[in-house]
């Protein structure tokens, strides 16, 4: 049975959320009430005044010690992460002097390394590396493309290879191009049409999205998946418009995959003001042809590590709280949102803990995944010896959509069941989150990292900050640390403190 | 009687969110009531039981027409706004090919007139022009500061003259240095210890509070008293450490002002890197010199304007519903976020009601206030004409907090028993708002310009955009159009036309 939100609960909601920010008084209250008879029928106000009175005869009697003792600890965490600056400045190192750094790389040990010994000199109960042998992709030094018009001369395009992609031959290719909206265009689509041609893929994410990450996800399978589609038509390369709302010059990379028994062909993303110039070109000239040169090569796997620090649980030490973000960032910017702040945000959850003295009952544990981008082995290798040694994880949260400010957590879960429960007792903290305006708690993919997790019967969660700026950066050499504010960044490591202490303390 | 927020309460807060992205069915919320019991006692549970099953009882007959036709309503404008780039493009230009525009200036009037062409351009019923004679202060060609020690040499400031303030002498000023935390603390000098002496108040911005609004106005003060409170006890010149919570190298400006009777001293801001330089050169070297130099000055008042645009109501025409910014902005910057973005939002929402035909039963008015930043002549004029013709505001909504993503309105209203009413009124709009995650909804301080308006019983508004960058930008060079993300700017147009069209749809 489908059942409509009464208006009465809205009201409810709404002097709830002044009763968050002050306790008021009962007049105040009764003159809310009246004002209801505005808006809703008299039926309604009458009975709402009536289960509100009942409310409150029974509020008075509910002890808020928890909600006290939280709320003041809450405080202090935000107090801590606002009042210093260590996570910048471990970001600043992460994205500045080591950069980007995908997996198999030099930068990447470099970042394992760092994530080590920043760990280390936490005096946490342990740190320690967890081998997994991981893809080594190189993106070398040539990387162009040109549109080569009989009318409209040449034009210069910016262009990044995919991660995984081959090469183009070493003196580029050159072909014509047929431009769709839609990858399944290409089943519309006869061999003749595409054989010997580039691929075009020109479909923009959606702006009206208000979550831009719904935006690219509607997209974003398009760039793992589009090379094969065109190859199985005989297509030359493939060329996806960069997954970003914003018009501008930058290229968005990320992974891409190569099925069995297809061709593989080289594919690559243009920066959306480039694909919107091809676009504009093409129409008028359709003969046109895209000169393109790659030099970017598989490597072989490569060994690497996720990096993970602990403080062993005081009551339930095989019972784990997890916060994590991926070390692995791609090689063409800093990886400072994508995924330096998620590191540096979990590393300071256990500063945290430690500073103001925090023993946690069960075991919180920090974990520095190691190639998410493109291959997620790091990840998978954790869930698996996770599943070998039959550990818990009470909470695996995950940081991994940028520094902006916070806005809540999603909660993921396999069993469809208690997913609700769980996403109800996440509202339940609601008011204590109220003073740092995170609002937003809700059922939902929670992470690639964690979602390995899944199987295992954990609860994932994902911290999820503010999705408009995200793609500006995402995947590009725009993602450096200039584009980091301290305090969102803080306020993203104290928000998931918070949801640490809050499952640690008072379990589901 | 103070009274505490009954659990209970949370708990429907809880459902109620749940319930505005999605109807759920009755199952789903028998299960959450089961899981009530893990944290609240049983006696609550049944009673919260018995309550919940009275509200959905009711809540079925309640008709949704108003509800759903104001959904469709808001999906519409944030559809309308997100999908075109006007308010963007228009600030694009506002903001790099005029720039700064201090009252009084070439650039303030070129404002003026690109803003009355810019509502022209919108055919609404009437644009017009609304004279107001304005300071004119200008900042002149030089400004420098240097630390001069015996021991640690000498070395260059960032600063920038506060606007109102009197130039050095030509060739400078040169002073001890006496710094203190607090304006009261120069209660505690006497005359010997500060004649003759620049005083240096050295007070940060509290980067504990949440909200980085709450923050300035602890500080904002100091600014506009600080010269004077020195020049009482015989300080040749007055240095504020900058209003910000980030340290860097911008010196922020802002007004200040003298008084009757006291000496006109030179005020001036330095950054706060070289704050935090400059107080630990003193600690070392209590000797060392400061040198000022600026060659600003105050010019006699000029004429200028606020720029109105009007689409007259069906309804009731005499009362308006009125969306604002400031067309001024610092000489330093391009006043992009302060407040070049609020000019462009209020345009945009009339731009927004024109675009989707609707017809207001109450005047929709924007209006561009002339001279916020230094006087607020233009608002203080707005009010009194509006006074002298008995005008009623229904909404005043300003826009003055920067182009950051939204989170929700302030109200104010002179009369305190009816502000809660109004209040709690906005807040049963809430779930219509849900969508586009604006969840604050409180009373507070709405702006500067419509402020004016408080005396003459008009409800007051202010938009909220998230706080956590607007101090890393206002009132310096670093405020420039790059920081402007387009999302944002126009999820604040759509969220400002909502509070516009449901105010003339249903008033209060």
């Amino acid at each position: 049975m489908r059942v409509y939100f009464p208006q009465s609960i809205i009201m409810i909601a709404a002097i709830h959320n002044m009763l968050l920010s002050n306790n008021l008084n009962i007049e105040f209250l009764t003159t809310q009430l009246a004002i209801t008879q505005n808006f809703f029928d008299m039926k309604t106000t009458v009975l709402f005044s009536l289960l509100l009175m009942g409310l409150f005869g029974l509020g008075a009697a509910y002890p808020q010690q928890n909600a006290s003792k939280d709320k003041q600890m809450l405080r202090k965490m935000y107090d801590f992460h606002l009042g210093n600056d260590q996570s910048y400045e471990n970001l600043r190192y992460l994205s500045t002097q080591i950069g980007g750094r995908l997996s198999g790389s030099p930068q990447a040990a470099a970042a394992v390394e760092w994530a080590r010994q920043t760990l280390e000199q936490l005096n946490l109960d342990t740190v320690y590396l967890q081998p997994v042998m991981v893809p080594y992709w190189v993106r070398g030094t040539a990387e162009e493309a040109r549109i080569v018009s009989g009318f409209y001369g040449t034009q210069a395009v910016n262009v990044c290879a995919l991660g995984g992609s081959i090469a183009t031959p070493a003196w580029g290719l050159s072909a014509q191009v047929i431009e769709i909206k839609h990858l399944a265009d290409l089943d519309k689509l006869d061999k003749k049409a595409v054989q010997g041609k580039i691929v075009f893929l020109n479909q923009p994410m959606d702006d009206l999205e208000h979550d831009t990450f719904d935006a690219y996800s509607h997209c974003s399978g398009n760039r793992y998946k589009g090379a094969p589609a065109a190859a199985r038509l005989g297509a030359v390369a493939f060329v996806i418009r960069s997954l970003t709302t914003a018009i501008d010059e930058f290229p968005h990379t990320g992974g891409m995959a190569y099925e069995e028994g297809t061709t593989r062909i080289p594919a690559v993303a243009i920066a959306t003001r480039d694909a919107e110039l091809l676009s504009g070109i093409l129409s008028q000239d359709p003969a046109l042809r895209l000169y393109l040169r790659t030099s970017c090569q598989n490597l072989p796997d490569a060994l690497s590590y996720n990096v993970i620090g602990e403080l062993r649980g005081s009551q339930k030490p095989e019972e784990i709280v997890m916060v994590g973000g991926h070390l692995d960032a791609w090689d063409n910017g800093q990886g400072a949102h994508d995924d330096g702040a998620g590191v540096v945000q979990s590393i300071d959850v256990m500063r945290c803990f430690k500073a103001l003295n925090l023993r946690p009952k069960h075991t919180l544990r920090c974990v520095l995944f190691m190639n998410e981008e493109n291959g997620a082995r790091g990840a998978r290798e954790y869930a698996r010896l996770a599943r070998e040694r039959n550990e818990k994880h009470q909470l695996a949260l995950e940081s991994d959509r940028g520094a902006f400010v916070p806005r809540g957590f999603s909660l993921d879960h396999t069993d469809s069941l208690l997913l609700p429960k769980r996403v109800a007792r996440l509202n339940s903290w609601s008011p204590l989150f109220e003073p740092y305006q995170v609002h937003l708690f809700k059922s939902g993919f929670s992470g690639v990292d964690v979602n390995f997790l899944k199987d295992n019967g954990d609860m994932l969660s994902g911290y999820i900050p503010d999705s408009q700026r995200y793609f500006d950066y995402h995947h590009t050499a725009n993602d450096t640390f200039d584009k980091i504010n301290r305090r969102e960044l803080s306020l993203g490591s104290a928000t998931m403190a918070a949801l640490a202490y809050l499952v640690d303390e008072h379990g589901w």
